[in-house]
């Protein structure tokens, strides 16, 4: 049960947490709602819904909320339509578990101390990156992630390694890399989708679901002009702003990479083809809204601020930096690139195939 | 799904800290390890052990370690022994799920950090109070409590109310108090162990056990003469000279009780047999160690220090209260209480009646 290296959001509640700076990723969880809801209705197999006790869901990569308590209720509204169907009375539906799952650095206590009162389930949280086991053997009857698995459980091999053929200098990501940084990225995603699935394929109950809202690359454009990657490059140019003002040093900026993969699409159905335990049920673009500068800012904030302080130390100005990412981004006509074409947001339902 | 009231342990990792300032109940939980052996050798009733996949395991209040994580072990090494006494091979040993339950404000976030790397279980938190339901129907086959069920849900009823005949001017817990604060503390106590029961009645599976271990009164003592309430009578008149001293005030320490009930060995008997779900399988005394005066008043205040901030304020001098305490704990030659039929520290093992 080894822990991997763990980038947490920022936890509190104060103004840059990312309790109050996640509605960009709660829009898609939103529009997921009704893609859930088909998931539990129309691919969810339980033998017997009235023999159900207890309905165990687990979310990966919840951070603090509030976006998890959402998911979660759109789980378990959905659950309780689809037993209602089966022909159960209100008394009996069965009663639902969520493991809340997150690395150990995770704020939980903020977690904790924010769960709706009003819950219709018994919360637990487990803390534990999702590369690895988290469950015992057929105890998950539905998996939720939900903007998580583009994060890599480590900075892929040689990008900061000077002697690489694949050292990334002066920048923090792929995009506008050379080709050896992408294969980097690449083979530590493939490595590390499949360590997921494998671990989710013996966790999960007969019949069971894993549903994930991952940010994606449309097949054909390339990845520098995929707004995703945009926004992160735009982030190296901004931290080789400030090590050219002396405000960090041009070596730190060098060996920092942000270890997250915005896969392609037919990636995605790559790996899950390849790793042979789950078949694509469902795969969908979700909509989106045209992220402003300032807004987008924050939220990036709330996402890598704690990482960025993890490789800069905490001396570094945050304000100034995201200042100069915000100013970067309107320059940059970043948001000419949020078109459904550059900037998808996938959701994708998996289904555990027999063998 | 309600939140009480809640006395959190002192979180962190600091010189204060509950972590670092247990060492006395450990003492119970070592001595309990034998009576957990057998418990699970000789009364836990599971009818096919090879087909039992996941054993499900949740120690409630918990706190933040290091106690639970040893109690925890003892009970995966007794299943361990068990499954092979039936005949199952390594490989063929159930898997392990715990779960670490206390109140929302419990420091889980250090209890997760310190989790033991080498542990054979999976490992979930659980926040809320034991006082609820806490877990799904049928689905702990092994619940364990150590000096948590002491702890009240709340404040009895009228000690703290100037117009109460149980009103308890002058003091923080029952000893030596009239009958009536007694007699409030019995009756809050009473019931809160009754909601304690019912939930775990229906949490429990069939077979399954609750294993517990708390300080208890001797059935002939006075309250007066029994160790742990003499603590706490101590506590109370240290309080009281710092409010002669005007270092706090009398006001606050007559509104001040702790909602701590230390149940004869015969009451618990009674709860049980009241509440009519379990029969009491074990009940025996384990052994002590005789406390140092400045070493328990360094266990008190980890376990009491934050309910005192809660009351007081933050501006109260805990050096100086618990200096004063250690003083009138040597000058009221406490430590002569230490002696088996003035202080218990009672292991009881409770099974889930058939009906």
């Amino acid at each position: 049960m080894e822990e991997m290296v763990a980038f947490p959001m920022k936890g509190g509640s104060g103004l840059n947490s990312y309790t109050r700076n996640s509605f960009f990723q709660r829009k898609a969880t939103e529009d997921a709602k009704e893609l859930i809801k088909k998931a539990i209705d129309e691919k969810l197999e339980i033998n017997n819904f009235s023999s159900l006790n207890t309905f165990r869901v687990a979310d990966l990569g919840c951070s603090v909320g509030p976006n998890t308590f959402l998911a979660v209720q759109n789980i378990a509204d959905a659950l309780e339509h689809r037993c209602k169907r089966q022909g159960l009375g209100s008394h009996q539906l069965p009663e639902i578990q969520v493991f809340f799952s997150d690395h150990t650095s995770n704020d939980f206590n903020q977690l904790f101390d924010s769960l709706p009162s009003e819950r219709r389930y018994y919360a637990a949280g487990v803390p534990g990156s999702f590369h690895g086991r988290l469950f015992p053997s057929s105890s998950i009857h539905f998996f939720h992630s939900a903007h998580a698995l583009q994060w890599l459980s480590r900075v892929p091999e040689g990008v900061v390694d000077k002697s690489s053929p694949a050292w990334n200098k002066g920048r923090v990501h792929y995009s506008n890399s050379a080709d050896e940084v992408l294969k980097s990225y690449e083979a530590q995603y493939f490595k590390d989708m499949h360590r997921f699935l494998s671990a989710r394929a013996q966790e999960i109950v007969h019949g069971g679901l894993i549903a994930f809202v991952v940010p994606a690359c449309p097949n054909g454009t390339p990845h520098s002009q995929v707004f995703i990657n945009k926004t992160l490059e735009v982030l190296g140019l901004s931290l080789m702003d400030m090590a050219k003002k002396g405000m960090i040093s041009e070596e730190k900026v060098d060996s920092f990479n942000i270890p997250v993969y915005n896969a392609r699409v037919q990636q995605v159905e790559e790996v899950v083809k390849s790793n042979g335990r789950f078949s694509i049920e469902i795969m969908e673009s979700l909509s989106h809204e045209n992220p402003q500068p300032r807004a987008f800012a924050s939220v990036l904030r709330a996402g890598l601020g704690e990482l960025i302080i993890q490789h800069f130390g905490d001396k570094i100005d945050l304000d100034k930096l995201f200042d100069l990412y915000s100013q970067k981004f309107e320059e940059s006509s970043l948001s000419a690139l949020y078109e459904p074409e550059k900037a998808i947001t996938l959701f994708v339902l998996l289904k555990r195939t027999a063998n």
